[in-house]
């Protein structure tokens, strides 16, 4: 028995606006690439697309920064508006470096500079607006999971990821922040293994890896590409959500 | 214009004994699946074939746990030989809790135990031997790259993988020990978005990306489907390797 997994990056994705309905921009989507949903495929979107549609931007002239942003601005070197807004989303600073300042994100992921994006934003230089992450990633994955079954008729796995540094290696990985109708974390542990051997520690992230094998085909300097089908894994379904992927601050031997 | 990745997990890898020609197995399995290399494809090799070809096996019978490694075993609720293992097998102790050995193995990764594993050994229980990380993974994945250019008559890229945790985050992901054709960090610093704004961090690890996406259809308890043929991606051919993943220790803010 072999297994295969595809990755399809949808072509003909427009430039997302606040407002637009994404389950119905995905529906046209598959429709012109000739895709019939099914309801184990999961559907992967940037999650910058998600921000978008929810009109998470924010004008940093409207940003009037605290002591606190301006203190920790001149200890990274960056805007001190920008640095508020990174607290605000932020429940605890992690570290602070010059250019970089990492947070937990009030969703609880450890991500630089909360996630919070300049690139590839349609924006005046003279009056420069930032994206928010979403308010609730698992909730908006949820949302678009009931869209495409109102769209399409079967109701698909739904996952949004984010490219993320992380600790002890160079480079981003795509990494999920929100997803609805797949256990992010397929427990094996308790099984046996082909030799009878008790397996210790198989708990894969799933949810982590099927995000970062979107990001491969989902490009990274041109927005043209937010939206993969995956297809092809028999994932099983769950009531967890992508919180589960957050460890928990006690058992976290690395903040 | 859409995007797309295919991984196919090859059927008919045997059971790997030391020895075994890697290469070899790789051909007739591509062959007994109908497929035909290109030199674009990425062949992605779980780690534990690799070392299992390699004769990493080590008896712990034969292991003297010296006196780090008897107090270590202490704090960390462990077998002494193998945290001596463990030990030889590392360059620096990152964190000790019960149940788990954090290292900087050897080759610069940080792993939980320095990689050394104990499921899927066919191991005897009175006993019992344990399975370490390749001498070096990036010369393994050289070597078998050369392998299939002389049985298939094309030099893919090649990629080893392993699961391993992070901080952070709950679970395991795929991530890239070795790597050989192609440039694991597609460097996309300074290109511009689609607004023209300069991209400040698009540095994606290529190489864990596909290291991850290959564990989703390699599996976890069986060792059924240890090798994955990846095709579809348009990777940078390059000098660096593997090691080019590895955050230099001054620059870790997470040790």
């Amino acid at each position: 028995m072999s297994a295969r997994l595809e990755l399809i990056a949808l072509a003909g994705i427009p430039r997302v606006e606040p407002g637009d309905d994404l389950a119905a921009l995905i529906a046209r989507a598959l429709a012109d690439n000739d895709l019939v949903l099914r309801a184990d495929d999961v559907v992967v979107v940037a999650q910058k697309i998600v921000s978008k549609a929810e009109n998470r931007y924010c004008r940093l002239a409207e940003v009037e920064p605290g002591p606190r942003a301006l203190d920790l601005a001149r200890q990274a070197d960056k805007d001190p508006r920008l640095v508020e807004l990174i607290l605000r989303e932020s429940r605890e600073v992690v570290r602070v470096r010059p250019g970089v300042i990492i947070v937990e994100h009030r969703c609880g992921y450890v991500h630089a500079n909360a996630g919070i994006d300049r690139s590839n934003i349609h924006t005046d230089p003279d009056d420069p607006r930032v994206l928010l992450l979403p308010q609730d990633c698992d909730a908006s994955a949820r949302a678009l999971r009931s869209g495409l079954e109102a769209q399409c008729g079967v109701a698909p796995h739904v996952l949004i990821n984010d490219s993320a540094g992380r600790a002890w290696r160079t480079g981003t990985v795509g990494l999920a922040l929100g997803c609805a109708g797949f256990d992010p974390l397929f427990n094996q542990i308790g099984d046996s293994d082909l030799f009878g051997n008790r397996l210790e520690v198989t708990e894969p992230a799933v949810a982590d890896e099927l995000a970062a094998a979107a990001s491969l085909v989902m490009g990274q300097a041109a927005e043209g590409l937010p939206v993969v089908l995956a297809r092809g894994l028999s994932l099983r379904p769950a009531a967890r959500d992508a919180s589960a992927l957050l460890r928990p601050r006690h058992m976290d031997m690395f903040r």
